[in-house]
């Protein structure tokens, strides 16, 4: 299981009322977070978040909404005397940023590695259980969209181990990757395991226009977590110029990659409303949500 | 009258329930503010500041919770579209400060004004109708405490006006201090002014350990906001190994330093509770206050 919460849905300018657009994501103890706005580590505080927790960082870009939050989690992580390494990856540039910002906290008691990602190219990692993507998007500054995919083992075929003449006992171990002798007899996993299974698969898409490589790169998640800066279509004209998307651009990637479900997110701060757009929206892609800070989901492995 | 306001009340980091140590000072339209962690924009927004009008920003040091929130609020007054400079003073190493964390907002509208202050010795500056001293305390790293006085005019005296025969007239403009000519006399200010009048001063200090020059630095304040890291007397070797202060050790100096009021602040994160170690601290000094979130004072100048 994975357990996916949004910590803020702002843009531009943290609010009183509402963080700024982060992301984690957990699985089997290992934490990403998704950009770092001023304030993040706060409302992950609120989320009951411990500071020592997080392993990896994955920054879109490099304007103060997504970064500003980044020397003070790092202090608040040393804090909590985490001494394990902690990853950081984001586009060109990251050195200079780190290196910036972390003049306010020059020893820490960890060490920080960093991933610099292509903004020319689609980027795969993979890391833990984690395997993921980065895809150069179309912003003022280089940015990248991220997913996060967790791999599932092939499913179990009896009828394979059958076939193949594996003793019972040793079915449990085959399965779980390990390769057996026994009586002078080598079993392999490739005996007792059947077909592909799909994973879980988590997208996350802000500043950006809509360009079409983001459908395929989004195709099939069960969870997209789509930038809506405006609601109305008044403000195509101010998306376009600050290469930002409206909730009907973000919700027709939704329908065009086929994803499970979408998630608005980054609202501008002059988006007061943003439920009013909600009925339009969901006209073009049905399972939309509003995003609003803390919202959780925790997504299953499908059922085969 | 000048405006006080208490922007947050914590150390270390920044909590769901406490923002980050912070003081707004305003008169005739000058806003000054000391120190500016992570979130203190936020607390500044639900005061109902504006972003703009933010003048001066005082940095006593350059640890995480006094200065991360220095790239969001400068981003933030750049979206406001400020184009009046800004001017930043603080300690030694202030330059390479802003330089890393500017990374982040690397084309401002506005002019970053850096004054860089003494930490071997007490320094005075006056700015519009501020007159500014910075103190330097005993912390882990160069620190400095702040007072803020607003000087007043001397007081009027008719009778002085009388005797240097002063036509009525022209009282008022000579208060004001021009100097007029009349019928090829010459009148000054001096003719008509009296005893020198007490302004408003506003004394800052957090982070250090109480050292006697803080006693003449504090001399007479209308309002002392002094640093209560610890409520507990058993937290004094704590306080002393990282060099902060206890909430005795702030009313000692009140009281040593004749202030009207004390309000304690910049609480310790395990300082749940701080209310409990107020009766104590009021034998010590009984105008004291405990420090919240958003406490205000409006001081005038004093009749007399």
């Amino acid at each position: 299981m994975i357990e996916v919460s949004l910590i803020g849905t702002g843009g531009t300018v943290p609010l009183p009322h509402r963080w700024l657009t982060s992301l984690l994501v957990k699985y089997k103890r290992k934490s990403v977070l998704i950009d770092c706005g001023e304030g993040t580590q706060i409302s992950l505080k609120r989320l009951g978040w411990k500071p020592k927790s997080v392993d990896m960082l994955l920054l879109t870009h490099y304007h103060g909404d997504h970064v500003a939050g980044l020397p003070g989690i790092l202090f608040s992580i040393a804090n909590a005397q985490r001494e394990e390494p902690l990853i950081i990856m984001g586009p060109p540039g990251l050195k200079e940023i780190i290196e910036g910002l972390t003049v306010i906290v020059p020893h820490l008691p960890y060490e920080l590695k960093l991933i610099k990602l292509s903004d020319q190219e689609t980027t795969t990692i993979d890391l833990a259980d984690f395997r993921i993507k980065a895809l150069p998007v179309d912003h003022a500054v280089s940015c990248l969209a991220y997913s996060i995919e967790i791999k599932r083992g092939r499913k179990f075929s009896p009828e394979k181990a059958i076939e193949n003449q594996v003793p019972k006992t040793i079915w449990g171990l085959l399965q779980k990757g390990e390769e057996i002798t026994l009586e002078e007899k080598q079993y392999t996993p490739e005996m007792v395991l059947g077909e592909e299974r799909k994973g879980i698969k988590i997208a996350y898409c802000t500043d950006t226009r809509p360009i079409p490589e983001i459908i395929d790169f989004i195709k099939n998640a069960d969870l997209f977590i789509g930038e809506g800066m405006y609601g109305s279509e008044d403000d195509l004209q101010k998306a376009i110029d600050h290469k930002h998307m409206l909730f009907s651009e973000a919700a027709q990637l939704a329908k065009d990659g086929a994803v499970d479900e979408l998630w608005l997110t980054h609202f501008s701060p002059s988006l007061q409303e943003p439920e009013i757009y909600m009925e339009e929206t969901q006209k073009i892609f049905e399972n939309t949500k509003l995003g609003e800070d803390h919202l959780r989901k925790n997504i299953k492995f499908k059922r085969d």
